[in-house]
Order: C-alpha cells, then sequence, then structure tokens
C-alpha cells in the first residue's frame, strides 16, 4: 500500500523545548521509531513541517548585519535541508538496509492566488507590540495579534503541485523511501514559459502531502501529530475522539464552530482534500502511527 | 555522454562579494547559463561547493544565543538546502522543460581516517589571534593561522561514496538532472550495522564529484573555477596555462612545488583520482565549460 506520511512541525520540535540540534535528533530518533514498521511494511513517502525551524533561522538572518537577511524562500530551502538531513539519518539509523532518498521540493503556487496578497500564517518569535510595529515599517513586514503578543504573517498559497512530482513518483516507484515537500516545499511560482520564481511565503505542509498523496496515487495519508485525533467538544469534560468522520460531518466541522483553534483546520481541510479525491485520510499522534492505520487510533477521514 | 560538473563554491558566492541571497541568486543564474548547453546535450549530474555560505551560517548559529550552536554537519545540511534551491531554481528559470531533481546527500566517510584527527580545512571568518584562541578554549574549536589572520579548521575526511549513490543513479538513468553531494555532502560515518553518524568536518566537494563521476560510469569530469585552468610557472611574467596532463605530470605536479595555494591542489587531486580510475578530467572556468568539453579550454587530466 501506497502511503503519505506527514510530520508534525512538532514532531521535530517540540513544543516548550529548545529547536537544538540535539532536541532535534532526539525526537527525529523517536518519529524513526514510529515510522519504522510502516517503512518496512509498506510503501512510504515522508513529508515534514519546518514551522518552529523556519523562525529560528529567520530570526538568525535577520540579526546577522554582514548581510541582508535572506528571504523566506531561500531560508524554507536551508530548512528543508537540515530537518531533511535529521530525518533522513535518523530514518536510516532505525532502517540501514533501506534506501532512503530526501528530495529537495519547490511547490508550484498559483500567482494569482489570493492568499498571496493576504498574509496570515504566523512565523517567527513572538513580539511585543511596539518591536512589532518597529519591524513592520522598517522592514515591511505584516504583524497580527497571536496568542501571547504579536507576530508576522506571511502569505500561505495553496499548494498546487510539488515542481519534481515526475522525480518523486519515479523514486517511490524505484522502490526508495523518498522525503520530500519539507515544510510543504519552497512556495514557486510560474510564469508562462514555466519558469519559477521564488515566493515569500510558507505553504501549509499537510495540504501539500494531501496533494503528493493525490498525485502519487496513494491510498492513505496519514497526517501524524501530538495529538490523539479531532475531538467532540474539545475542552470541556465531555470531550471524545471522534474515530471516523464521512465527507458531510468534514464539512459540517469546518464550516460551523467546535474546531479548536491552531492546525487543526488546515489538518482536517487536508483530510477533507484528499478524501474528496477518494483516498483515506488519518490524522492521529505520531506514536500511534501503526494502530491508525489499522483503525484501531486517530480520527479517520473518508468518502 | 555523461559529465559530472562540480560548480566552485566561489560560483555562487564570489570573493569580496557580500553572500547575500541576491548575489547568489544572480551567480547561479550566471552558472545556469554557462551549464545549459551542455544540459541540453548530455547526461549532466551536478555538484557544488558550500565554503563560503556554511561559514555565514556557522556564524549566524554561534551568534544565536537561543540555542546551543548548531554543528557542522548540520550547517551542512542547511547549505545544502539552500544553494541546491537557488541552483535548481536557477537551471530550471533558464531550461523550464528539463527535469531537475536536487537531491540531498550523506557522504559516507572512513570512521579511521587520520583527517578525522587532524583538523586542516579552514571555514568561517578571518580571526584575530586573541578571539581564535578564545574561541578554542571556550568551545573546543581547532584554530590555525591562514591568509591575514586565524581561523576555525575543520577536518576534511576523503569521501567514499555517497549514501544515496542508489538514488543518484536510479534518478540518471531516468533522464533527470540531478544536483547532488552539494558541498561535498553531509560527511557520515557507519557502523558495523550501517548506521550513519554525522561528522563534524567539510568532505571537499571536488574529491566528492571525483567519486560521484567514478560510481557513476561518467566519461568526463568538468571541474568549474573562476580561474582558466592550471598554469605553469603561475605568478610570473611567464605563466602559462597547461592544456594537458597525463597522470606523470600530474604526480611530479602534486609531489614538487609548482602549484598555487588554495584550492587548485584538491581540484588536481580530484582530477588525478578520476583520470585514474580511467575518466577524463578537465579543471576550467565556469564561463568556459563548452569549449572545455571540446578540449578548446581549460586543463584537461586523463591517463
Amino acid at each position: 500500500m501506497r502511503i503519505v506520511a506527514a510530520l508534525g512541525g512538532n514532531a521535530l520540535a517540540r513544543r516548550g523545548e529548545a529547536i537544538s540540534a540535539q532536541n532535534q535528533r532526539a525526537n527525529a530518533a523517536r518519529a524513526a521509531d514510529a515510522l519504522a514498521p510502516l517503512i518496512t511494511e509498506h510503501e512510504v513517502v515522508i513529508t515534514h513541517g519546518n514551522g518552529p525551524q523556519v523562525g529560528l533561522l529567520l530570526d538568525e538572518t535577520e540579526h546577522d548585519t554582514s548581510v541582508p537577511a535572506y528571504p523566506l524562500d531561500v531560508v524554507g530551502a536551508e530548512t528543508e535541508g537540515m530537518i531533511g538531513y535529521l530525518v533522513e539519518e535518523a530514518l536510516t539509523r532505525r532502517l540501514p538496509g533501506t534506501a532512503f532518498a530526501t528530495l529537495l521540493t519547490l511547490t508550484v503556487v498559483d500567482a494569482d492566488d489570493p492568499a498571496l496578497r493576504r498574509p496570515t500564517k504566523p512565523i517567527g518569535p513572538v513580539l511585543d507590540e511596539a518591536t512589532a510595529h518597529r519591524l513592520a515599517s522598517e522592514r515591511g513586514f505584516t504583524v497580527a495579534r497571536d496568542t501571547g503578543g504579536w507576530r508576522r504573517v506571511v502569505p500561505s498559497p495553496v499548494p498546487l503541485r510539488p515542481l519534481e512530482l515526475r522525480a518523486i513518483a519515479h523514486l517511490v516507484d524505484g522502490g526508495f523511501t523518498v522525503v520530500t515537500s519539507g515544510g510543504g516545499g519552497v512556495p514557486v511560482t510560474l510564469d508562462a514559459a514555466g519558469r519559477p520564481t521564488g515566493v515569500e511565503g510558507v505553504v501549509d505542509k499537510d495540504l501539500a502531502a494531501a496533494v503528493l498523496a493525490r498525485e502519487l496515487g496513494a491510498s492513505v495519508l496519514l497526517l501524524l501529530t501530538d495529538v490523539d485525533g479531532l475531538y467532540r467538544n474539545f475542552g470541556s469534560p465531555a470531550a471524545e475522539l471522534i474515530d471516523r468522520l464521512d465527507l458531510g460531518d468534514a464539512a459540517a466541522m469546518l464550516s460551523g464552530g467546535g474546531l479548536p483553534a491552531g492546525s487543526m483546520r488546515p489538518k482536517l481541510e487536508a483530510a477533507v482534500a484528499f478524501a474528496t479525491a477518494g483516498g483515506t485520510s488519518i490524522i492521529a499522534s505520531l506514536d500511534d502511527a501503526v494502530r491508525a492505520l489499522l483503525g484501531q487510533a486517530g480520527t479517520t477521514v473518508a468518502r
């Protein structure tokens, strides 16, 4: 069975933990433990988030006075290299006989995507209001109120396809376990001749994983995170894990309330996108990956 | 014809120029112009250096007080992502119809390589003597005198093979133009079970390119740099470009004097390594790539 597994940004950089190389390495080893039984049984394509890491490296380049701060597409590419390395190293340590391949990915987005003109995705550190307004005027950043203060927000365009789709498919068809579309891939627009231009934005990695799963003809999209799945009445004493959602229930949940704030909305949107294309999507805790595939954990979204 | 083309670190970050994203992008476009005629005619595998960039990003992580400085293997992986992106973007802009694939590469080195215990390769900024000694005692760096001051030096182990060799070959055989072994690849040792561990070192990218050329059965190794080739009596009024060296001449040149300091020695060593394996190596200026392949520019090293 062909599976696309998306590792949440927090799989490698856990909430509240320093984003050190050592912590990321330990977390990558845990992710490799969770994914190993899937990889030995199935064709697995792995994607990963980069939210915490892109914030850290962006902060470093912005504090570097020797060169102008690097734009977001370039910093995103740095994180694809770094996280891709840590994931491939950890997976190869866990399964030394397996042939892994980590492919740098550019994700094609629509130059007319209204999201490019409406920054919404918070990145980088939480700022106080004065600093936020200063950065907005000095550097042209868009800033917005977020939990605990202010943050820079950037566009998060809808992913259309990975530019390297043919290479990814060629590797998967050849039996390689591929790590790709890291951090959602570096967003690029294409001109009429097909020439790419990097975009200052961050693609949602769950949506990119859904596109990858559809384009590769995968059977299952596994969205792995640090919670058990979707909950009914989240945050109340009556909270209850939802084990299965059909497309109607999911649409109602997305249009109504009931979804906890944060990253569950894009996960459910990604799950619905792939389920609409005929696949099975599962939102589950990383440590439950194997049980989730058997329908024994997580929230399954399917037609 | 199958060609491995190695872009010097200075192809993307020119001497004396700020290592800004803008400058690197402009230089990547120039490199793409130089490589495009080769790519449309031949099977080309592209590698690139990362010396200037690894120094810059290392400096940024060392100034970041929020997390411990990232080790060299992790920073090397960041540069593979960043430079790989800039190169793939530039190549795709130049040849929108071509299928490029940029593969993150781990380069296997020998855990008993004496080079691992003898740091020689200067990286990062030039330091004054007091700072050099302070960093040596505070951070355990090895430092050495270099042109204009002191610098950190790190091990430069001999590359044995890319860990992802099968994936690289599968992509090249499938007709993809592959960017790989960036910065020489992240050096890793393997334990008896084949489990990789990242090494604090930098692999020479020309030697890594020679290994890649040998393992992929390439006909030609093109070592592209910012000088015309090797010179006889370099630096004197009688200086003369050497158009052809056999293995005997090359061995004499490596063991005697006559080689200018800096990066020409590893280039000639890489050229000799591939020529010894039966291939043709050419050291030439990036802008002369096409003419060098026709034997009209650069220094050819062959049996």
